[in-house]
């Protein structure tokens, strides 16, 4: 196909397909004439994962090109899941402000001597250790969750709120049954650039998903608490 | 308390709480003399639910000043919780980069004529009404996250993956189950500003360690399916 059904069939504009192509993560096409390069199908399914881990996921183009590597080297699925899943931006509890910057009017509002960057307590190591033991599960010494998940349980104690891996528990074990769902998407996907690319969408772009349900959820549940106490006087359905 | 103890036990700044009382975030103290300010307990727990509206929640001064006006307004538990819900950031697919700019290297990585921002497929606004009323959840008109749910699921038809309410059923449940989780530790709380530093706390500090959870878990299901394929044959707990 030329660039032109390239960018319709991918949705990605053909000016961002050359830039790709430029910074080499995607191979050069075929050229039938100096004027007419022809593209097939997996420079189609290629840029699709591009795309997905540079706008969605968040990664630079180099990080992009360790990823690209990686799904091309002769790895398993387990393999190329672990890489992607690797690579990946790490949920944190210092950056849940989506603008990037602390407040709109780029005020920081921390003021000065910020308290952000205090190191995690130990305790908060131990717990995360705690938990995954508790729960049987099995994670590398390299995740990047381990340390992420104990700076935000460190932010939690520093607001006053511990939470225990006893605490966590029932959280988790709603995690796992969440992650088994996300995993009976691959079910039949054996394709490693196809298996990356949905470890991409599960991993970032479907994450918003579960947070926004969450969030839904949460209201949901605040309405039914509030009819409760209100002995069923509460707001109506707006469905 | 003077102001070292109040930094002492909120854990901010002495700076900083001066800089919030500047911004008229917090009340004055009680001057016992010219250069001594009194503070108590009321101030401490204030700072703190500052603290987490700014620094964790990512909050503008000026929108932390109307949260914490709706706290100080006589509102039942039920609208509180409904003003800081609505007030918080809302995870979106185009704002999952922790480094608040795409790419590293500060290098957009989307080329010109980036695809972002593309409008959201009336489809998807649909979607997510089949789901809602699928749930029988109570969700207000004004919630901020059913256009945000939409845009995610317009992300992920762009990229070829559509998911129908029926899919987000299973998903939406176990969120049902996390959102009562998280409503049982309002249990108990009486006092608004109590509540309202709570909600905070779930909906913003506690969302990451939630987005955690599910990273590891999808890790430990990696392993599993990994082992299951291999015949038992995989890679061995780390714990």
């Amino acid at each position: 196909m030329r660039i032109s059904e390239l960018s319709r069939r991918s949705g990605v504009p053909a000016a961002t397909i050359k830039y790709y192509r430029r910074e080499g993560l995607l191979p050069e096409g075929r050229a039938l004439n100096p004027t007419t390069v022809e593209y097939d199908e997996e420079h189609l399914q290629r840029l699709r994962l591009i795309r997905s881990l540079i706008q969605l996921g968040g990664l630079s183009v180099a990080r992009t090109r360790e990823v690209l590597e990686a799904v091309d080297r002769p790895l398993d699925a387990f393999e190329t899941l672990g890489v992607v899943h690797h690579a990946l931006p790490v949920p944190s509890a210092e950056t849940e402000d989506p603008t990037g910057k602390r407040g709109e009017d780029g005020e920081d509002g921390t003021g000065p001597d910020s308290a952000a960057g205090e190191v995690a307590p130990a305790g908060a190591a131990a717990r995360v250790e705690a938990l995954i033991e508790n729960m049987g599960w099995q994670i590398s010494d390299a995740s990047p969750h381990r340390p992420a998940l104990a700076e935000s349980l460190a932010a939690l104690s520093r607001l006053g709120t511990d939470y225990t891996a006893d605490d966590l528990v029932p959280y988790a074990r709603l995690a796992t049954s969440t992650a088994d769902l996300d995993f009976a998407q691959f079910d039949g996907i054996e394709d490693r650039i196809a298996l990356a690319e949905r470890a991409v969408v599960l991993t970032v772009l479907f994450e918003p998903v579960v947070r926004l349900l969450r969030r839904l959820a949460q209201e949901d549940a605040n309405h039914r608490r509030h009819q409760r106490r209100a002995g069923g006087r509460g707001e109506q359905p707006t469905e």
